[in-house]
Parts: structure tokens; sequence; C-alpha cells
């Protein structure tokens, strides 16, 4: 296809080529999804923040629940949202999403129902709700014709709900496995790593803000026992009772275990897993061998990750860093994001790309030159020399044994520089009358992307 | 929280505790999603077979557009199913969603853009229509009310747009990196393990189906570009021009090159990076360099991985097989229920997961047992006896070399055994009395799950 694209010049009202569209559009809807907060804590003023600071359109912030007692409305609010201490306050407003980030679990039960039951949807945080009492709340959510999302109670910002619920609807899923504790995670991996005890690794842990404030939730599985109970009622359809999934502790992990477990060509990782089979339901938390070319095994530090093994799809799998109130905020936003999309009552919908072109005077990257050259002396300093002359540095030179006497392949590395200095001079270098084959430039990944 | 959750019975009109929700409930959306499909090749027949085999609510093909000429229906068909060559009978009937698998791009345009014009909504797989038109025909659905879905389009099965688009819309995105051709992957890993030619493994992936009818629309990054252009819309809100995004071939990939770049502690990966600077966009898809502790250096054969980098979330990652038939339809039907469930004037809605027991007879897993004793003659006979009375096979025996004199490590490796006898057996042997430390049993993750 060689036709040009027709690009939208905004995101407002769009007009596609050689007509207008909006002659025969439905109604535009004329209002933004209002939303109401529910916990004013680290998530909560994270995500007031990143409502306020970086609108989305189709959202708005309009009532925060202020926790009562004397505290202020801080000053970087805007004034017309309203700060209440009265949840009736929000509850007979007309907002249209109430945010659950209650501390309590009672408090957020309660909360989620009084919202529901008003007709007003509802994004949660609080995974313990979510686990013990979801398929009612969801019950109820379906009848009044709302909506119930829970992203930021599972993985945290890695999209696992998402991923189940809207990329392997299409599939039948047979087995989750994942790790789904980042405090535990980084606690094996430590033991791994140091070849410490694990009273140490986990005061580590503890010291970095990883840990819960009961460790025991971590340690012995139970916050990963309520994130599967909720992932098993998105991939199966079935929820488990939290209570009911078999556990057990990784505090007895010890170096010894990862020696073993590396001869054995594994490691040890504390895994959550839930499989569907003839007689039922499987479903586990604990401490596990995992081949060492699983992705489970590369994990690094405080990482979750789930893998959905579908009748279709073999292995999809989903990671990310599960912790910490801004990241955590990006979930909840995210659920709000896609309320607000999906509705064709509010404003907003889906943006539509603008044009960009491609900036070909890119990033700095570090440089991996591969030549095969007929050897005769001065051919380094030659390279080095219009390297040199273009401004790039050589950061070192390696050389494997010679495939063949007449051909001999060398490496240069470069130190960082960008693409146009780079390709000017490999097309200088390319016209030299050593080469054996052409001289082959990759970039090098940074690290800090990967 | 302790209280008991009160289960839905069904997935039907669900009743909540001690109330009647459909009371005030809206009027309950009174018929199913209908689906035409244009194109009938092998992701066709699979996404007809999905929709047919396993009715999901919300959900009814209705439609199929024969391909003209004497094709017959399929006798596994339903009789409803309308089997037609006239694209009009599918425009212009009362289906509400075009699913579009036309073969031919041109031909694909113009099914989606009738199919929009009509007021329906559309989910496409075909790759460059949404690269080259995609934000032409997101602002024409956006005016006519109706949706333009294509995760199929993009990574396959591997839910990439769904990852981008719902899990991470409450972050900033900063970059994408990706491996986004699996054909690609599968050249470059087998190069590294078999130490061959490039032409030898991609004779290779060809037979095993991997390759594209076209081998340089993988092999030069064609498809890498095309795609990672979508992935920018969604990301940034910035389409790329496809023809614009630098591309670097992988066929002057060598064996030798994985030998350097195994010295430089990386391997090489076809990559896709996209990233927002102060200046716009940067865009390439290249072999590169990849650090060998990142996840995209272990991914194996076929896979494609997306890799995410936010303001809040740092990395977030999407990985899994990303071809086949069968698999990619996954992507269409999942696009199709995200439709139906989303939108209220259609039956089904989001689920509601029922209970569900976890089985405690699991499935059988191997067994790691790691023991500290005080040694005496006979501690193994003695193991290997309670094992062999609950049916439980020995595998192997390891030792490392003692941590102390009296304190004797090692480790009994189980062949897959259930855990009922597993626990029985462990039980009676804790009892022994030359144990320093409680025995530790482990499961070894099947490796097929991860």
């Amino acid at each position: 296809m060689s036709v040009d694209p027709v690009w939208n010049p905004g995101s407002g009202s769009g007009t596609a080529a050689n007509q207008d569209p909006g002659a025969a559009a439905p109604s535009r809807p004329s209002r933004a999804c209002r939303v109401g907060l529910l916990g004013f804590g680290t998530i909560g003023q994270a995500v007031a923040r990143s409502l306020c600071e970086r609108p989305r359109a189709g959202l708005r912030l309009t009532h925060i629940l202020s926790g009562g007692g004397s505290r202020q409305k801080p000053a970087w609010l805007p004034a017309d949202v309203c700060w209440t201490p009265e949840i009736y306050d929000i509850l007979l407003s007309d907002v249209d999403v109430v945010v659950d980030l209650s501390p309590d679990d009672d408090q957020a039960f309660d909360g989620i129902r009084s919202a529901l039951e008003a007709g007003k949807s509802v994004v949660t945080a609080s995974r313990d709700v979510v686990a013990r009492r979801g398929p009612e709340l969801l019950a109820l959510a379906r009848a009044r014709g709302c909506q119930f999302r829970f992203e930021a109670a599972v993985g945290g910002p890695v999209p696992m709900v998402a991923g189940l619920r809207d990329g392997l609807a299409g599939d039948r899923v047979r087995s989750l496995v994942g790790i789904l504790n980042g405090a535990c995670n980084y606690v094996l991996n430590r033991i791994e790593w140091t070849g410490g005890a694990f009273a140490d690794a986990l005061a580590e842990a503890t010291r970095l803000g990883l840990v819960s404030e009961n460790p025991d939730d971590d340690v012995e599985g139970h916050d990963a026992a309520a994130k599967l109970s909720v992932l098993c009622g998105i991939a199966f359809g079935r929820q488990i009772l939290v209570d009911e999934v078999p556990r057990q502790s990784i505090a007895p992990i010890a170096a010894i275990d990862f020696q073993y477990a590396a001869r054995l060509d594994c490691t040890i990782r504390p895994v959550a897993c839930a499989e569907r089979g003839s007689r039922g339901l499987t479903a586990w938390v604990a401490p596990a061998l995992v081949p060492r070319g699983s992705m489970l095994a590369h994990l690094h530090g405080s990482q979750n990750i789930l893998i959905a093994t579908g009748e279709a799809t073999t292995q999809t799998g989903f990671f990310g860093v599960g912790a910490g109130g801004r990241a955590t905020a990006v979930a909840v936003v995210s659920d709000l994001v896609g309320l607000a999309c999906m509705q064709p009552r509010f404003e907003g919908g889906l943006p539509v790309p603008m044009r960009a072109h491609v900036v070909t005077a890119d990033a700095e990257s570090r440089r991996y030159v591969r030549f095969v050259v007929r050897d005769r002396p001065g051919i380094i300093a030659e390279l080095a020399t219009v390297f040199a002359s273009e401004g790039v540095s050589v950061e070192a030179v390696l050389q494997e044994p010679p495939l063949r006497g007449t051909e001999l392949p060398f490496v240069i590395t470069l130190d960082p520089c960008r693409q146009a200095a780079f390709d000017r001079a490999l097309d200088r270098i390319a016209a030299c009358d050593f080469h054996v084959r052409p001289p082959l430039g990759l970039r090098m990944l940074d690290p800090a992307m990967v």
C-alpha cells in the first residue's frame, strides 16, 4: 500500500479524508467523567496530582474525602475540587467514578458498596476487599450498570488484570504462574546473590521500604494468595477462597538451597500458581525451583511477573516493578482512563495519534563495529584516526582467534555517539582497501532501557 | 476482614447480598453484539471456530464474506450464519462489528472505511493498514461514535496494544524497546545456538513457517517498523511515518558477532526502539547488542516482547509467542470481547466469577527436599524406604561440601508425585531423630509452564 496517510490535525473533532464524518455522527458526548477520591494517603495524593497536573481528556477530579478532623485542603489542589469530611457529599453528588483508596478494609468495602449502590462506578486498590468480596461487588456493579475495576489491587502498575481481561479474553487460560510479591522476590534474589541469611535479606528489604507493615503478609504468602485469587477470577471465571490456597513460607530458604538449585539448573523464586485440571482448580503459593532458562528466573529485585498459558496462545507474560505509591497511582489512573474512554456518555474517547516525524539526530548510543580484514600494519591506527576526526572515541578493541589466515575478524567498541557522526565515520572507513567483508556497525542498547 | 464472601450463583443476573440490586438498575441490555467477518483464511476460520464452538456471552457470529466464486459454506458453520459474496450484505445488515481479515491491504482499507462509515465498529489484523492509515481510521471511528481495534495487527496474541492503552494509560511513556518480529528473533537465536550461518538459520525458520511470504519483510525490518509505528501512536499519541523509521537488516549478523557480544556481556537481538526526547521522537529497527541480564536476552525462539519505560512505572513488559493463525485469532476475539463488554447496549458485560474450591490433590510435580542432619550410617536408606512406602520415587541424591562437621546438608530430588503423598512422607521423615534442621520440601516447576 503506497498511499500516504491522511493525518488527523489534532485530538479534537477528527475529520477524515474527503468527507465530513461529523455530519452523520451521533451527538457528541458533552461532559468529562467526574472523579471522587476516598482516601488521601500516598496513592491518593499521587492520583490527585496526576489528574490535576496532567489533565486527561475526559477526566476531572471533583471531590476528595478529607479523612475528617482538622486536615486542611492542600494549596496545590484546584479551588473547584470539593474537599469534604462527609462521604455523603460524594455519594449524593454528580461524581461518576469513586476511587477507593481507604487504608481500612471494612471502610473500603462499605465505601465501594455504597458507591455502586448509588450507581457510581468504582476503581479500587484494596487487595483484600477484591480478593474476598470481589464477586459480590462485581455482581452489584453489573446489576447497577456500572463498572468495578481493580488493577491496582493486584500487580500494582503491572497491568495483569488488563492483560488477562482485555488481552487474553479470546483464549481459554489453562494455567497462571507468577511472582506476585516483590518483597519476597527481592529477599530470595538477595540470598542468592550475597549467600547471606534470610533474616539479613529481609532486614535489607525492610530498609528499602519493600516489606508490608506486617512482614508475614509477604513472607508467609498471604499477599500473593489474595492476588492469585483475584487473577483466578479473571482468568478462569472462578474465584477461589483466599484462605483455601495452600501457602508455604519463604523463611526457611537458605543460601545452600541456591547452590543445590544451581546443580539442578534451577533457581528458587516465590511462586504463585493456579491450574485448571480435569478435577478442578489447583492453586498454591510457595517458594519453588524454577528452571534457569525461564523468564521467572531472570526477574530482578522487586519485580512481579505473571505468565498465562492458554489453549491457543501458549505463554503470554506481563512483568514490571510491582510497588510504590506513584507507580500504583498509574494503575488507578489507567483504570479511570479506561472507564472514561469506553463509555460513550463521556467526552474523551480513545485519542487519535497526531503526525510526528522521526528525529534522525537521535540519542547517543555506544556502538559495536565488527571488521573482517586482510591484515597489514596500521589498520587500527587508520580506523582510530577516522573515528577521531568525526568526534567519535574508541572504547576498546577486541580480537577473537581468527576464522581463517586471510580473514582477520576484530571488533571495535565506541563510546556513546550520535548516529550521524557514526554513519559518516563508517562511510569513510568502508571505502578503505583492507576489508574482506563490509564493516558491521550495531548499537549497544543502554541497560537502563531494558 | 473476616467476613465470608457472598458468591454470585451464576453469570446471569447477579444478585448481591441482602438486597435486590436489580430493582433500581438501568434497563438490561437486550441483545448480543453481532459480528461479521471479512476474510475467511487461516485467521478468519480460527475466529469463526472460536465464536461458534465456544460461544461467549454477548458475541454472535452472524455474517461471513465468502470471498466470492464457488466457495461453499463449511458444514461446521451454524445454519443461521449468513454466507455471502457481497460485502454490502454485511454493511447494510444489523452487524455491529466488522472483523477485517482481508489478505489485501487496499481491500482491507476499503472494507474498514466502509464499515466505519456505516457506523459499525471494526476489529482488524491488517498491520500495514493500521500503521499507514490508522490515525485517519481512528478519527473516522471517533466521528461515527464507533470503535476501531487492532491488537492482532501488532503483537499477535501478545496484548501489547491493550497493555499500553489500558494498562499504562495513567503513565507518560518515555521509551519503547522490544522484539517485534518473531522470525528475526528465531534466526538470531539459532545463529547464536548453532554457530551456523544466517542463510541456514533463515532456511530453518522458513521451514518452520515463521517467515513471511516475502522474507525481506522480516529480515529488513519492514514488519517491525510498521508495528513500532502503531505502538508509538498508542504510547506517545504520535504516529510516525513507517518509511521514515531507520532500518537495518539482520542478514550480516554472523556467529562471530555472538562471540564478541558475549565478551561484552551482551547478546544480539532484533530490536525495535522508540524514545521521546527533548527534540522529538527517535525510532529505529535494527539488530543491536543487548545486555545479557535484560529480559530481551532471555526470550526464546520466536517470542515477541515489548518493554515500556514510563515516568512513574519504570519498566513494564509484555511478552509471548507472536505468531500463528490460532494465536492471532485470540487477539481478534479478545478485541471483540472488549468491544462487547464495554458497550452498555450489548448484553454480556464483564463476567462475574463463580465460586470454586481449590483442589488439594493437585497436579504431580517433581520435588526438592533439603535435609540438614547429624551424619550416621543408613540415613539415605531410611529416607528412601519412607518415600517408597508412600509410592514416591527418589530421582537423585545431591551433596555439596558440608557447612560444618556436625551439620551435613544434602538434597534428594523426587520423581513427579502428588502433594498428599509427599506431605505424608515428609511428616513421617520429620519425626526421625537425625535432623539438625527440619527438612525443607519445595516444588520443582514444570519447565513447560514457564
